[in-house]
């Protein structure tokens, strides 16, 4: 079978090199044309040498003629510039997903509230299918254009969705307790990214708005059939990479530490990347790093009537590149796994 | 004005090297006796190079007489060994600060149930006092046996403690989300602890259980007259120091984000290691690196009917042996903050 | 064709771990027994939850029968064990690979030296082939026994092999200034060993004598067809993973940077897994992080007689698993990079 | 007595944030102008939030008025900025501190070579002394201009300075094999000094030429009067502090470990901030965190003819901020370790 032609727009911040590295032993796709306006020329090798022995490839200008002729094209591009080739490329043929967040709120009032510019392509909104395959991925087969999802929204949606779906906790009161590693910041020169800034410290951070809070209340909303309040406090940790969040809701039913376990096993049990871990099991972002795998657990502290789940995923993978070549391998209907089977890596 | 004449029982661990740092610029206090059976013989300054030129003193076995000739003997023990050996150093005039948690619970039953041992002198306990001076000042003015509070407590409780005297909360649904530096794991030898299990990692640890929830609810307790439910979840972060609690309430009655804030100003304006932070700040462990103050910020995210207060502390400072010789200092009427005035470490 | 049967010997330790996590996906083996005594019945996936969803196997205590059915057998164990168990598993016609030092040095007067107990089969060291492809690759091909090297070992052997082999610098006087992530201390319960006692802090130690040194001196001596004087420092890195080695030589000719540029590529041109960076590049061990690569880079400075060589591994990888499951490709006559095909993992 | 009054240029680095810190607490020195442009208005607890209750002063236009009413200026700016404005201070009466480099190479052509811009103030060359302490105590007493050393230069010319004065190595063969924590890189931004991009890394750089070459080769040739060839090659380690030097010397006697030892502590028995540990020591860059001494040691590693010097101190403090108050203590005949007796943060 041919390969899955693959472009990426954009690729010089960590989801571009992630993507690079996951494709690079993908058995069913190769990346065919990389695009970086500033640093067109550059062989990717050079600018990040990890993947030295694995890629001639170099960077080059946005070419629409190259892009149109891949069978994919992701971005992992700063929000607004999918938005702007996307409508072309679809219209070539061409199945887009896109790792920003252009497509990922529906209601395009809330998106413009929260990004401050106005969305290029409305109209392309009606078919766009939000790529978190535990919810969607019958829709994900067929879509042409997927909304990657944000890496903080994987962890949190999964975390909750169990508990959602069977209406056991109130809908009013929802918390999410959640920490990224700073990979997540990017990679852009910023003085609060710097290891001086960031390492031996821990703090919360945005407290009062965070652009990932609307689409998580959206995919919440979607799985409640209504609307629900969130509290989100996202978190840095002194890490690379990682996610973990900690989910707090008020149960409004007494159901017991078994059957909680059980809910959440049998919710993920055909999922090839969600683990959902035994009774008492400590999801460490440890444990997921490299991998593409989400691990969970499920608690009811001391029998109160506080459910706590803790979710752990790489942020650069499940939340981020990893996902996005999960969603291509359904799109393709490739093996949902190709290319991604990596072991993480421990220590 | 004679010095206060201080003995240290154990001191081979984190809280111990850490009452050293802080004592060997103490005006007032000078450290004449440090106890290790394991390490009798062995200079301080050997086992911990960083005192090299600041003591000439070494480790001894434990002298009764010896520790009756101090004004004041700081236990930085495992759990078991204070409560063996206060009582005959308050009968002989000494007065005693354990770091260990043994004085810390008043219902006995609860500390035996938590801690796996039956408690050695449980008449001492009428006399205990709790030495968190941000509540029990006055107290430990007088007090003769001081239960130094814990880690996580002191950040929980003091986070929460403005809301909860002045009734703001919903006090059967609390969550302490927290989350510590691997310092608290002590510096025994284990294989969690290691630097290839914890660093580029983080996990929640503890949810169905830790030692601190009861003496957090406890305090919590005491604020209101009342009984609080409180779900507490530690986690653990890849630093050396630091805590980080991020505190949540419900709130039960209308306040806006600008009366949250002068109540939370009001309440510490008069402690000198307290600092509550302007509105939007993000208090960051590194911002107490090495000092003895908490630092706090409270928030209501989108004007919803959540409180969200975060607060850090160093965890061997204003969390153990900071927090012991402000006690010191309370008992002893020396300025509260002698020896206490380190700038944290930044960067 | 038929798998590669493995066993393992060990493998608690975090090059047990390691080994599991290459060989899950490796196309041509498969583990089929890996024993330790301490865990017998503890499910790997379990001990090692990054392994959850690839292994279904236990640790079984050693026995003899299952593992002289194996092809080959890893020894992921203490110094000692791998000569007590290998002439049996010789005679039964299975292949040995050791990861621990029993069969590195072959001067056993020395060996027994540093590692303090006598040799336990004297009479297999004529057979043993030091596995290091890089010099050996003719012999291991055939070799029932490996002596897998050590980690310091191969970043410095590899590093000085292309300037010695030519003779150019003086063999009296080299000087090689290592550093070793921590889990190249394993994963023993060592107070050294803690979070709290690494991170942040950089230190050499060793300098009066490391087990790696005559084991490096072994290896060049042999390159020389003489004896070298060797200086080695190792020193700590507070990461996980990764050695550096910064190499010393003073040259004996006249040879340019552009030369030895030249030279060193030449050298390795054909390696799967050695990498001759271009001139001026910075290798660092987060190039090689997972990955068996070794990446190295040759430097004259401002034109003086001293040449630098700076050289980088992941020690569990190239320096200890990857190795090892190399030298298992070679001696079965597969693909050389069959399993080890990893990009590193960057950021 | 009264305080010196101390301005300083410059402040928003990380130089800036620890003279803060060394001088909140300084008994005899009160910081009464700090000076940014960038910055001008905006309180310095502010901008470095553990400040919060040591500083009212915030940063300002510089002021010549202002500056000229100091006692002693510190200038913490990028190089060129000193040299512009030292002048008319020293004419007014002001003595100056340069914890930049325009004043370390007395050469100028060397200076302009390496700095790459053409010097301002050449005439002052002739009065500036270099303020390391334990070579140029006298002068720097009566000095009205300080060159405060580099972080690399402070140490490896206290370690390599026993040595050489003794006249014990081969001055055509020096080797300093150095490391820095990622705050020697300063607080801009830049993406090589990203937290995703130092992290669990560790590299050689700056092998073909690095600014502080020069300037240590100016101190040991003062050392033998003479001319040097040193081989001086910097690494990152991924902490924030701390220097780290391992050099190696030729011997040219035979002198034995015991007699080395000798001479490094007679060497530095007067200096109130080296610290020469005993035989097999393991000098640790987390033995000086956050305090002004340089710790050492001295072996001669298997009684062969090279001599290995490890020292290490925290490069914002002995390497700059502290060796910077170092010298205006000297300056003003203070106390030498007035307001620098920190004991280092261990852990």
């Amino acid at each position: 079978m041919a390969k899955v032609k693959v472009g990426i727009v954009g690729g010089t911040g960590y989801t571009g090199v992630e993507l690079l590295r996951l494709l690079a032993n993908h058995p069913n796709a190769e990346v065919v044309a990389i695009t970086s306006r500033s640093e067109a020329g550059m062989p990717v090798a050079e600018m990040f040498p990890n993947l030295r022995g694995f890629y001639d490839l170099a960077f080059s200008e946005p070419n629409p003629d190259v892009l149109k002729a891949c069978d994919v094209v992701f971005f992992a591009t700063p929000h607004g510039v999918a938005m702007s080739m996307t409508p072309d490329l679809v219209e070539a043929g061409v199945r887009v997903i896109d790792l920003a967040a252009d497509f990922r709120i529906n209601d395009l009032e809330v998106w413009e509230d929260w990004y401050g510019m106005s969305h290029g392509c409305p109209s392309i909104m009606d078919e766009v299918v939000y790529g978190l395959p535990e919810m969607f991925r019958e829709k994900i087969k067929e879509a042409r254009v997927i909304a990657n999802p944000g890496c903080y929204p994987t962890a949190v949606q999964l975390g909750f969705q169990p508990l959602l779906k069977a209406g056991l906790v109130d809908i009013d009161h929802l918390i999410a307790d959640a920490k990224s590693g700073i990979s997540g910041a990017g990679r852009g020169a910023k003085v609060e990214s710097l290891a001086a800034e960031t390492s031996e410290g821990f703090k919360a951070y945005g407290i009062n708005g965070h652009r990932h809070l609307p689409e998580i209340v959206q995919g919440l909303n979607a799985m409640v059939g209504g609307k629900v309040n969130l509290t989100f406090v996202p978190h840095l940790i002194p890490t690379i990479r990682g996610i973990e969040a900690t989910l707090y809701g008020k149960l409004t039913k007494n159901v017991s530490q078994q059957e909680l376990q059980e809910l959440f096993e049998n919710t993920y049990c055909e999922e090839p990347f969600v683990d959902v871990m035994p009774a008492n099991s400590q999801p460490d972002t440890r444990l997921v790093k490299g991998s593409n795998m989400c691990r969970m657990a499920v608690y009811r502290p001391s029998g109160g009537d506080i459910v706590v789940v803790t979710s752990v995923i790489d942020n650069l993978v499940k939340g981020a590149a990893g996902q996005a070549v999960q969603n291509m391998n359904i799109m393709f209907d490739l093996e949902e796994n190709a290319g991604l089977n990596h072991v993480a890596l421990l220590p």
